[in-house]
């Protein structure tokens, strides 16, 4: 366990993401995660870490069955809440309710929003990679739609997340705030020493 | 551009590392990276994205030929230097020389670690995959060494990385320091909602 520990602290800090899906038949399904990954702005793509032999077995299923999920930033107000998903509840268990989370739903995505979240993304799978290495897979997801308060839009359209509480990961279990040291400039490098495109 | 930065910020906080790598004919390099991923903890797993078309090209090289790399945590000391390594230099000019960062070896690991950075892991490659959506590349590396400071090593096996001084990104050019607003214990679950293992 120290070495587990241990091992989960390497990656660096980690986003605080809660999942939120639906199955066919209506079953709520909310889950924290804490390897949501950006992969590519265009088209807009997100990446996530799935253990299909851990708790977010439900979270896949559902996935599979309607073709949609949300991701929804853990802030401040909610990160206690958050954590409570990670604990290993039946199918049939909404953990909406055993954490004390309300869902939300937009007119286009099927899958649940977490309304205490302030910033939803609703999104489509359209990969699959198996890790053989550990048996985990890599789901590859199109960012269909995004709701996020226009306070924390800055000029250039950077969007402020620390202004919208959002906290950050470190290890299995503990939860930081942000302060933010500085917004840097695009590094441009001398032509003499620029590689070619 | 103001989407792009957007999309950029939407996955939450993200890691801040600098890989070391260095070529068969001894070109080192060193890139800033906010895509390493935790993966599992056994056998211990980091991933990373790589986008091949754009500048960690020389990276992927270099790794393909060594066969190792290093992941380093960026900390409040080093981070405007390592936001210089995000520059498209050509492949001659070595980032560790532009960016005023000193490399330093192990006897095990035959990729440059960052000498100021707090938190080092040598790692070989074990998978890629790649993801056909983007054309990048989840690049997965087995830990095979980790260097870091004792003080930071706490009772129960977790590694304070704040304490380190490590800092987080969020979009594309914004640094974050961090305050542990708490570390939450493992989520027990009443018998009678658990799944079944």
């Amino acid at each position: 366990m120290p070495r587990l520990k241990l091992i989960n602290c390497l990656s660096g800090f980690k986003s605080a993401n809660l999942m939120g899906t639906v199955s066919n038949d209506g079953i709520e399904n909310v889950a924290i995660f804490s390897s949501v990954v950006h992969l590519g702005s265009n088209p807009p793509l997100l990446g996530c870490i799935l253990r299909p032999h851990s708790v977010p077995r439900h979270t896949y299923e559902n996935i599979r069955e309607t073709e949609w999920y949300t991701i929804n930033h853990v802030n401040t107000n909610i990160y206690e809440q958050a954590h409570q998903t990670s604990g290993n509840y039946r199918k049939e268990i909404s953990e909406f309710d055993q954490a004390g989370l309300e869902a939300w739903y937009s007119k286009a995505c099927a899958a649940p929003y977490v309304k205490e979240s302030q910033i939803k993304i609703g999104i489509q799978p359209v990969e699959e990679h198996f890790i053989e290495a550990n048996e985990t897979m890599l789901l590859v997801g199109s960012i269909e739609e995004v709701w996020f308060p226009e306070h924390c839009r800055e000029e250039d359209g950077f969007l402020n997340i620390e202004k919208a509480e959002t906290v950050t990961i470190s290890g299995l279990d503990a939860y930081h705030s942000t302060d933010r040291l500085s917004k840097l400039e695009y590094v441009r490098v001398d032509e003499s020493m620029q590689r070619e495109q």
